[in-house]
């Protein structure tokens, strides 16, 4: 089996071993299973979600079967210029997917349900998830044109699909999405309790408590593994209850009396715009929304019945006209800064509809994600020089995170009572002091398991251990294009952005040098630089004579290369990628 | 004169008006001041650290003189990519050279000092400064072999010095870095405080109290304007003072009781610096320093007795292997993640001198600055990986800011009690949150100039208005070029990280198409995509069959762009840039 390698280095040694490992498979794994007191292991495979925020995907494995949680992408950063988004390397998968039974989804983010398009594009499976979930994934199928060819299954709250030899039971939690649900999957080995993303709200918005007792009961019938939400690990305390920012939001209407009110936040936040819309009827204000998500959310929540919507109380943008700026709130996208969103556009005077101006109050209901800081400060810069008021971060209480901290987290682990530990979702840092909690609580560091991507973790019941590793990684989405941008075309956009590009063209005609051209860009500003331009020239020609009477193409463009690479660092000290043509007329 | 007239838009139409302005300065000028009840009028000219993080540097301007408070760099960001330092635009001062008498500097911070090489190079004034900050200065001096020609006068506080028109008196302030200046400025107009970055610290390190009384003495004199730091203008209370994080030093260093402790911190932080060496000889440890500018700091501040080292605790990183780990402390640079910092190369496992492990206690003694939050978080995943136990951000007080808090806002307004405000070092949003505090204290609306980059702020005394713009913004040092890279280069460079580039070598014999080459970097990975590339051929070949006998190389450049441009965009939803070359042999 590929999985029950040590680490391989490289994807192509991995192949190698998959396939001498294929031959000789059956027999030792027989003998093994009998050591195993009739129990088959269970093999836990991280391929998407650990030492990363984003694209979370875990596959769950026996024998012959296999389902796989979530599936969903990562947002690029400034190491992945120019991609649009990140999935996980489905190699593993595409090795096993005769085993592949289902996807379960925990809820309906883009991070856990982004990539589901492309997998299914490549092994079609059934996907299994709640009403808005599902509902949220149609969106995509249908832009994909895969809709009609996928099987969705609903599920809800208390609900149990089986997977072969596994069986999950789906349990409500709260989150910052409705209809969340955590899982107790139970395998050969023991029953694993995979939270989800999760928080623990008493007060939540249209939704019940997270079903602590559901929990508690798994905890009394014995929880074999623990996999938990580690995002706010490092915090201290309880996540404060999504009602607290209702309630500030009523103080912030007041104070907004007189202006229009338009509030950012994330379009998937259902509760948070049903507080807003609440907020809105209360004030005799009419409610508009803006961004294409925001849009899609709102359709499939208000169908679902996951967001009631008071009668008269939505406008079409197009009618905003026709009420008085205090009468009217904007619900809109962008709360991260976003370039291209409704917010970032109307901050920049570059939005068609909505001119900001004092007259306006505006709330960023939403902290910056990490990474977003400075984009969301221009926004706020921006939106304050129109002379709007601007309530944002830590100002007052407009934004509560929707994943458990510390005593929340110390509260599923005492519930469940697990004896292994795996915290999952989250940088290396959030992994490690979920982990350092469990510990504190009693579950001894040798049952507890910080993974990482490709890991095969295995149990038996009895022990839990890092067995192999599968290929796994990042696989960037530009265009188009799935796959086709590595790490050397990665490579060669960060130089052009550092340092730009410059093509030289050598001309020979009848084995003697006709000219030389030079096209730069990002490199300096030719018009300004026509002598630097000129000197390069001379460089060049005075190298290319010192090569005589060789005709070699090769040596011709290495000399070239390395004589204006040289010329341009020490004239300027900067290092453009330089690319030699030569032609033979 | 130059700065008399309305906000212009371009730099072309500013040196028109000068050149007017010029001629029938003079009796304008002299009925103005009659009429000004004999005061001449004070302009106040920002020309760097306005809206943005960085550069700090404000003209104070009479009649006939002028002289600089600060001259700083600011850092590169996504918007800047392969950009070295920004620097203010020194157009204004250029134009206006023969009045300059010279630069006072608040502090020795490289957002304060960092300009000042290239400002010199182009007019060689004196400058003035505390003892600390002309040591680090005298770095830069001398790497730009322009120490010898700056004449540097050395000033402390309670010192007066003149500049014309206009005195200078220094003040004693509290901040990140020792010798923190305050300026009071006498003018024909009236005194204009100017707090410099400043917090108020009621037990700071080897320094004295930020001097209130002498602030307070000021405003019963009557303070004409203050311009004061609005960093942390977003923040209630009161900042911390430094010496909190000494006792937060004491705790972790018995907690890495058995372990090698590595610091990171600013290295200009040098109360920072005396805490730790402090904390290190408490507990038996030697100290060993890395990062250049941790050892230019260290050699200066302990020359001019800023710092005080305990004999025989510091040594040479090359006799650290004499030393168990437990007896041994770092000190580094890279608290913000700096891809080639002395941290994350210890991080990354690339550090010559010290490699990572379970026996290491690392403490990032610095919160990230807005946009190197992933940096940061990537330093702590990969200490972590290597076995380290980690400090940071949040989890014991290791930091405290150098800016003033609301609190000590309010103290600095109450003390100096001005006529005028005007909020200075900060985004928009700092700046505006300064104003309302000044006004709520009892400044009309009136008296509070938000000020802009380039505005001429004039004040007679009685008045305070922005009555015209000068040249202001960014100059771009990428290499050893000052200026040279503009928005276009700029542009190029986002585009070509976005989606890389193609070049297409057109060659044309006899009038006859003989070949079109296609070389692309950042594009795709060529050799998985020789169809792609092929295919591209032959649409670019089809396009100039259409154009039949049109010789022209503009025409045959604009077809193969086109024609080009739109295949890759239909085959890959991409858009490189498209580089034409059209040879005739």
């Amino acid at each position: 089996m590929p999985d029950n390698q040590k680490s391989v280095s490289s994807e192509k040694k991995q192949t190698e071993i998959v396939v001498k490992a294929t031959k000789r498979r059956k027999p030792a794994q027989k003998k093994q299973i009998k050591t195993l007191k009739n129990a088959s292991p269970l093999k836990i495979i991280p391929l998407g979600g650990l030492n990363e925020i984003g694209k979370n995907l875990t596959v769950f494995q026996t024998d012959n079967d296999i389902f796989l949680v979530d599936c969903g992408i990562a947002f690029p950063d400034y190491e992945t210029p120019g991609v649009d988004v990140i999935i996980p390397d489905f190699t593993y998968l595409e090795r096993n997917a005769d085993k592949i039974k289902g996807i379960v989804i925990t809820h309906g983010h883009e991070d856990h349900i982004g990539g589901i398009p492309f997998f299914l594009k490549k092994i079609n499976v059934p996907v299994y998830g709640s009403a808005l979930t599902l509902g949220l994934l149609e969106h995509k199928l249908k832009e994909n044109n895969i809709l009609s060819s996928t099987k969705l299954h609903q599920v809800k709250a208390g609900d149990i699909k089986s997977f072969g030899s596994m069986s999950v039971e789906f349990i409500n939690v709260n989150h910052s999405i409705p209809e969340s649900l955590g899982l107790a999957i139970t395998t050969p080995a023991g029953i694993v309790v995979h939270t989800g993303d999760f928080k623990i709200d008493y007060t939540p918005i249209n939704s019940d408590i997270i079903d602590l007792k559901r929990f508690g009961e798994l905890g009394n019938k014995g929880v074999l593994a623990l996999m938990s939400d580690s995002t706010n690990a490092e915090r201290g305390g309880f996540t404060a209850s999504e009602r607290t920012v209702g309630d500030s939001f009523e103080r912030l209407f007041h104070k907004a009396e007189g202006k229009r009110i338009i509030v950012a936040t994330f379009a998937s936040n259902v509760h948070r715009i049903q507080q807003i819309i609440n907020c809105a009827e209360k004030n005799k204000r009419k409610v508009a929304l803006f961004g294409r998500s925001m849009l899609n959310t709102f359709e499939t929540a208000t169908r679902l019945k996951c967001l009631k919507c008071p009668k008269n109380t939505m406008i079409e943008t197009k009618d905003m006209a026709k009420y008085p700026d205090e009468k009217i709130v904007l619900i809109t996208t962008g709360s991260q800064g976003e370039p291209l969103s409704a917010l970032t556009r109307m901050a920049s005077n570059d939005h068609r509809q909505v001119r900001i101006t004092c007259h306006d109050y505006v709330i960023l209901s939403a902290n910056p994600i990490p990474g977003n800081e400075k984009h969301v400060t221009r926004v706020i810069n921006d939106l304050m020089k129109s002379g709007a008021d601007v309530v944002y971060e830590g100002m007052y209480e407009v934004h509560v995170s929707g994943h458990a901290c510390q005593e929340e987290l110390k509260l599923m682990l005492a519930l469940t009572r697990p004896k292994f530990f795996i915290p999952v979702h989250g940088e290396y840092k959030h992994l490690t002091k979920h982990a350092k909690i469990a510990n504190v609580m009693g579950i001894p560091e040798e049952n507890i398991v910080v993974p990482a991507l490709g890991n095969v973790i295995e149990t038996d019941g009895d022990t839990i251990k890092v067995v192999s590793q599968v290929v796994s990684g990042s696989v960037y989405v530009d265009g188009n294009d799935v796959g086709g941008v590595g790490s050397i075309v990665l490579r060669d956009r960060k130089q052009l952005s550092q340092d730009g590009v410059i093509v030289v063209v050598v001309n020979y005609r009848d084995r003697a040098l006709r000219g030389v051209e030079l096209i730069s860009r990002g490199f300096v500003y030719v018009r300004e630089n026509e002598e630097l331009m000129d000197n390069a020239k001379v460089a060049i020609i005075h190298s290319l004579n010192m090569l005589k009477d060789c005709h070699e193409w090769g040596v011709i463009k290495k000399k070239v290369s390395d004589a204006l690479s040289e010329f341009v660092f020490q004239t300027t000290k900067r290092s453009p990628i330089i690319l030699p043509v030569v032609i033979e007329s």
